[in-house]
């Protein structure tokens, strides 16, 4: 790339270097769900065409960007930005639990729905933010995990299909 | 292949061939679970460590062997070898519906795990077979579908993505 733009398209790297710079200085996070936004509150989170009873907590930016384009959500979200990992040094305070308890505080949020990562670590965080919200009285669910639509079992891996069939659901 | 073993191992070929004709003469389909077995009774359906009111319904027989392999399972198995497909003009009894009836009405079986594919033709089989088991006063089923563990949620398809959220848990 550094290349190309050298060789064939000096002009093209000016406009990236000014556009990189624009971004740098004008994309912080939502001072609400802590997204990337150009804003102080982002656009999701100032809708009111969104339900503000449903919190659907991420990990990062581009989960929120992914749930977006999948239209299966009508409400607002949080972004922890990561994910707990004591090992790293990742403790709470580092993925914003304080923001999210005054949030679930504030009386709009009825149901938190946690969807982090099927990882080790994202379970552990499910589980954190989970005793979180039932601290605070609210309805907690985490998404469902097991064989991805369109699949073959013959395809899945064995922990996956281990967990789904001991989390089969009635007919 | 054809090439490596004309020039280079006709003894293989040889092998090859004589396996080739005794797996096709001696491995049939068991007459219980109708999963393949070179004798009448297959060595799941015959075990007595295995536990027979649990039946878990597969489309094929590889996927008998990969529920195997993640060790999740200790009932027994039904292979409907194929899933119900109008258009291809596989019915019913194509899929051994019959020889799965007389399962069901043979007293042993409480409940009925349906695992077939998470494609329309998988979730279209689970349902009529869902159907047949409730038909019997079974309890029915239906495999864990959503995220694969250990995914990050950015790399999920969009509809295993909504479905994972309609299909929230409580914590």
């Amino acid at each position: 790339m550094a290349f190309h733009l050298l060789q064939r398209n000096r002009d093209g790297a000016q406009r990236l270097a000014e556009a990189l710079l624009a971004a740098m200085a004008g994309v912080n996070h939502c001072e609400r769900c802590r997204n990337l936004s150009d804003i102080p509150l982002c656009a999701i989170c100032a809708s009111e065409r969104r339900d503000p009873s449903v919190l659907c907590v991420v990990e990062n930016p581009a989960d929120v960007q992914s749930i977006e384009q999948a239209a299966a959500f009508q409400g607002k979200y949080f972004v922890l930005i990561g994910r707990l990992s004591p090992l790293d040094g990742v403790g709470p305070e580092a993925i914003g639990i304080d923001k999210l308890k005054n949030l679930l505080n504030g009386g709009e949020v009825k149901e938190v729905i946690i969807a982090t990562g099927a990882t080790a670590e994202g379970e552990a965080t499910a589980h954190y933010i989970g005793e979180v919200a039932r601290a605070t009285g609210l309805r907690a669910t985490r998404i469902a995990h097991g064989i991805p639509l369109g699949g073959e079992l013959e395809y899945v891996d064995s922990t996956t299909l281990s967990h789904a069939i001991a989390c089969r659901r009635d007919l």
